[in-house]
């Protein structure tokens, strides 16, 4: 029977059914009509599988699993086949665990380092959480296991998550909150997206039309379901109107029966949730028909892949006097509490219930001989936040007999967390405090960051270097001596801005909103849009991250020096590593765009590439560069519009660390007529086609510029140009009041429709 | 004859043709009647009267006149009887010269340094702009002149200033862009009001009846008339319906016909009509009716008050070692073409044809015994911005010989005017060069600055002594003497912060807008609110400048420790000269609000008071501060409101430099009611009356709060707080979907009118 007969042969009761979860974790079965049901399970760095009664957040038992790194983590990888790989090995999981759905990759923007889930989102950047999110969904249903990208969309915050409105403008919408989901939905078509809590000025997410269907599936294609954050159902039939085709989780049947109600009373046509159902059961059997049997969830080899991933993801961020990698015979104090219990995960619907923990210590004590010297003192506590003297001497003594101290840092579980936002971005009083004190006694220190977003680092000055693990999954403490040690050279790059203080931050002022309503006044202008626009001093620039050996970039080459919209640009450049040892390189490629008339930041990432090099090797790299890598959204054109103009194509180590640039001429895009009235400028004017010819008798009857300059004793040099800009600015009605009584409105007018017959302007420039 | 009655005898023509100017610079006449013309004329810091058919833009003569300091300087005087006498003499030269109404004072807020008329305006401040403007116009005023307050209002920005559309919040409105002219209004009841050029939210400022009417009349008590900028009027009948009485200049008689037919096809009510002429009128008749024949227009004598006045403006921002005050026999280099040819003031119609002007060296070369050792070098050319190197090589070498090289350096003409902004915020190249070769060659080294807006200074470490000397008027020469030699010490404070660079500014991303669209998205954080929330290193703060002398404050006292809003409260300090010399202190008072439910500023002015003391002399200042200085503009309530809390007074001489605080208890305004609906939040409930109580068994019932923790050993601790969160964010109707089925729709909004029985919340913390 194919879904459509199945349909056919459903009650309305049993159809409003399928519209909503059976309890927790899974979608209904209509056993009469071989209908089964099909299991969801939280994602998105590990498998939380839960078996009993549930609650989506991490009390219940969920089944041992394997914790990855956190998108925080991930995403610093740069790495798209890394998340492929992820990807697969959760798609696996599932397969072996009978899941159909695993809930994730979340996309959301890292508007501000205070969301509390910003630890399970890739970037504060669009452009690199779409295609890592991408990479990570083709991974998982190359598996034949679905995924549901989320939270969709304009989710950055925690506070007041069900109930606040993220009101921005639409340009905003679409080339930073939207362009978050939109490749990832374009290219990798998850089968599901999940709606999120908040409102879109002032729409409730799921109910919310033109996010759900107008743009999700009527632009960018989408064809599986849309299914609603736990809780996110706003109002079951307009939601269901809307395009929200699966409430999760169960409503205990409250809401199908207004979903039957609303059918029988017309104010819902049956079509409607036909076709909602019709959606649903689509990827259940998709999932029924390519079950693997054979699938086996191996705990330990998916550690391993945890463990090498977490080596691609952690960001050198300072390495003075090439202090790191470290030798493992040398007097070592490790110190800290996250030394022997790392903090790798975040709390929340994510937060996975561990096959185990590798903890940097505890590796050292199961292979004593390898590290004959190394000490541990813990020197600070998680649970409470005052300094312990007697803790923070032992440390520093311990520091004083070492040759390098290594102090593993970070923020304790409370601080980050699915629910709440943090306050502030510092560190413990009792950490800070104990980086001083070890620095004031041995100027080798090297600090490892846990965390799931930007600290402030006011000690940055008194460390050698800091290696920023981020939340690396529950191989962490491997993985850090893999880079400590040098067996994995560093590769991760910063996927956020980390600013020198929280002011610094865009949203800074206006992060939370009042009440329920957060205005995003930042615009575009979000992370290193902001940071690098205004030219800001920061800690650690977007796209920044060390490596143990270096590179150098060359011979950029373009397939070509003018372009028009239909074209795709290919620029290669050569990366060579100019170090002695084996790493990778991050070449990220911006794009700055001409002055034009549009506000823009200086400059977007429109491509990166993760190459490995041997020393001394040499590889071509290649990005491809389309119309959207070039585009602002036009609100005008209601589409993607590229401004005529040179372009600079920067490729560099980081947003600041531009190592060649290399220029390419647009065509553009045509813009919108302008609507030419009395109120349109002379400088308009003159920009248009024969605007010059047409105006030029009104502007010589005008007064003003043939006026003797009897006074120049006293006049400005500033004189003629203001007089130029009077002019431009003037609006033809105004050639009527300064025109000395030679100009009447209806000359003006005449002007207009003359100009308005000479055809629609390419274009006004102020 | 009665205004009422010359109206009624008045035909439709008269009436519609007394809406408009006779000419340039005159309202009509009904000789018939008896109704004589009134000529106006430019200011605002000096009478611009042209006598010819003229053009509004200082191109043709005008009279010989005294010019004050620049509104620019005027405000760092940071002082109302400053202001107020320059008022009086402004309107004393007006009687003597017959004009009716002079133009100004000008105080748009100071959006950006890049506004090419900053230097006519106030400050970045609303409040001490709107007290100083309140203080020109009683000055003005007490000579039976009329004044202009303008340009009414958001027109901070030259570029397409007849065009562009100032888009802001109301809120912003209120506090920052229209508060800059309601304590003026309110308070000195200017005669007239000038409407700006530009579109407030898409409507023209001369048709905007929220602005020109309900605001300004309905809510202020406006009763004088209302007058487009020269050229501003858009559409003269809906203009005129929306509250602009007066046109100008001339529409040569084409509007007075719109308004003809408009009244005689009914679309304008002839009592319109009636009310504006009846507006126009009162005024006219009140400045014919105390006219003075005996006011002389002394232009020496006035020139003596711009030079006193101007000493009061200037700004010593730097003065290391106490280098300043010289001695007029010691070596002196005097360098940069301003010492000869001062600029003094900006281009356009504020520009004044000067009875005379004092340059400093010229000064100098009149009294040579005075100055035995002082020499001259040019140093650098206005007229083009390119090192000489001969010149420039001359000025280091008289440096090199001096005891100390004093650079008057600034910014030409063309950099500042009416009719276009700045592009950047440097001084011209060659200056910069010329000021660090000196730098380079004589450490006593003095930069007396001549501009009507902040210049970034690269060099300020290389220099010990900056004065702003601002656009200080004719007199310029005279006033930069006093403070350079001591017999005048300098008292003023910066009007507006001066930010490190350019793209520190708040509105830097933004100003200008797009096209006619402006938006102020920096809401009401503009100038400090701005660089002191954001804790931004800034060049010099607000309300910034230093003195010969020194001074504490202390022995803060207040009337009363709790606040309510109708109380006004009473802050007096003891302010001490602990120096050597007499001098005035600027005693500023910001008020910083309570952490509450509305973003705001970290602190505002609210009150300032400038007191001169001899050396070793203490004076008690006073501030009272009623309901607004603790308010917000409650956009719920469409009025002000206090927030509950307690309040910080700050006292001191910056923004930044806080000499002491104390402390006040606001007991606030009600807030409005929210609405509970099903989307109100269980924690908005828990603070409403009866809340806890009502919604007990709701969350008894729903069962995620009695959850069994048995997942401990992979729980983060911050499970307990995210639970917390959870609910606490969780709206009403999120109990059904998470209540297990035990809590129905019908549960839910029993609860909703359980709450809204309750009564009224007083108010929903979030």
């Amino acid at each position: 029977m194919t879904i459509k007969e199945q349909i056919r042969e459903m009650t309305l009761e049993e159809k409003a059914g399928l519209c909503s979860g059976a309890d927790f974790w899974h979608t209904k079965a209509v056993p009469r009509l071989g209908v089964p049901s099909m299991m969801v399970s939280d994602g998105p760095h590990g498998l939380r599988k839960q078996d009993l009664q549930a609650d989506h957040l991490g009390i219940n038992e969920s089944i041992k699993a394997v914790c990855f790194p956190a998108g925080c983590a991930a995403a610093a990888s740069f790495d798209r086949s890394l998340l492929r790989h992820i990807g697969e090995t959760l798609g696996n999981e599932c397969q072996a665990e009978g899941v159909g759905v695993i809930l994730g990759p979340a996309v959301n923007i890292k508007r501000s380092p205070l969301c509390g889930r910003n630890f399970e989102y890739y970037s504060e950047d669009p452009y690199l959480a779409s295609e890592l999110a991408a990479n990570q969904i083709a991974g998982v249903q190359s598996r034949h296991v679905g995924t549901s990208i989320k939270h969709f969309f304009a989710n950055s915050q925690e506070h007041r998550r069900m109930s606040s409105s993220s009101e921005m403008d639409e340009r905003t919408a679409r080339e930073i909150y939207l362009a978050a989901f939109e490749t990832a939905v374009r290219q990798s078509k998850p089968w599901t997206v999940m709606c999120s809590y908040n409102r879109i000025n002032g729409v409730y997410a799921a109910q919310n039309r033109r996010a759900l269907t107008d743009i999700l599936r009527g632009e960018w294609g989408f064809d599986g379901f849309v299914v609603s954050d736990w809780g996110a159902v706003n109002d079951r039939v307009p939601d269901l109107q809307a395009g929200l085709d699966l409430e999760m989780p169960t409503s205990f049947g409250m809401n199908d029966k207004k979903i039957v109600q609303a059918v029988q009373d017309g104010t819902l046509q049956e079509e409607v949730l036909d076709r909602a159902v019709e959606r649903i059961l689509t990827q259940v059997q998709r999932f029924e028909a390519h079950r693997d049997s054979t699938a086996v969830f191996d705990r330990e080899k998916d550690h391993q892949t945890a463990r090498e991933a977490a080596g691609q993801c952690m960001v050198l961020l300072k390495n003075e006097d090439a202090l790191l990698p470290l030798n493992r015979k040398a007097k070592l104090a490790f110190i800290g509490e996250f030394a022997q219990k790392p903090r790798f995960q975040g709390g929340g619907s994510s937060h996975i219930n561990c096959s185990r923990v590798d903890a940097a210590w505890e590796l050292v004590q199961q292979n004593p001989s390898a590290y004959p010297q190394t000490v541990y003192a813990q020197g600070y506590r998680t649970q409470e936040d005052c300094v312990c003297a007697q803790m923070q001497e032992e440390a520093v003594q311990a520091a004083k007999a070492a040759d390098t101290a290594v102090i593993f840092a970070g923020l304790p579980d409370a601080y980050e967390s699915e629910g709440y936002d943090r306050t502030h971005m510092r560190l413990p009083e009792n950490q800070t405090a104990l980086i001083e004190a070890v620095a004031a006694v041995n100027p080798n220190m090297v600090v490892i960051l846990h965390n799931g977003a930007p600290v402030e680092m006011p000690w940055l000055d008194h460390v050698k270097a800091v290696l920023e693990a981020y939340l690396a999954g529950q191989a962490v403490g491997g993985a850090v001596l893999d880079i400590l040690f040098g067996d994995v050279n560093p590769s991760g790059h910063l996927a956020e801005t980390f600013p020198r203080k929280l002011e610094d931050n865009p949203s800074y002022l206006y992060y939370h909103g009042e009440g329920d309503k957060t205005e995003y006044r930042e615009g575009v202008f979000v992370g290193y849009r902001y940071y690098d626009t205004k030219k800001m001093d920061v800690l650690f620039p977007f796209g920044h991250g060390l490596s143990y050996t270096t590179f150098t970039c060359g011979n950029v080459r373009l397939s070509q020096a003018h372009l028009t919209d239909t074209d795709t640009l290919t620029v290669q450049a050569e990366v060579t590593n100019t170090g002695t040892r084996t790493g990778k390189e991050v070449l990220q490629l911006y794009v700055a765009p001409p002055k034009g008339d549009v506000i823009r930041p200086v400059h977007e990432l429109k491509g990166f590439e993760k190459v490995e090099l041997a020393p001394g090797e040499t590889k071509t790299v290649t990005f491809r560069l389309g119309k959207r890598a070039f585009s602002y959204y036009d609100m005008d054109l209601q589409d993607w519009r590229v401004e005529p103009g040179v372009y600079t194509l920067e490729l560099g180590e980081s947003s600041r660390n531009i190592l060649q640039t290399v220029q390419v001429t647009a065509a553009g895009t045509p813009k919108k007529p302008a609507e030419i009235t009395l109120d349109t400028t002379i400088g308009d004017v003159l920009q248009m086609p024969r605007g010059r010819e047409i105006v030029r008798p009104l502007i010589e009857a005008y007064g003003m510029m043939s006026a003797d300059s009897g006074n120049a004793d006293c006049l400005g040099e500033s004189t003629a140009q203001m007089m130029e800009s009077m002019l431009r600015y003037m609006p033809l009605r105004g050639l009527v009041a300064f025109g000395n009584g030679k100009i009447t409105d209806a000359d003006a007018q005449k002007v207009v429709e003359q100009l308005q017959a000479a055809g629609k302007p390419p274009q006004a420039v102020c």
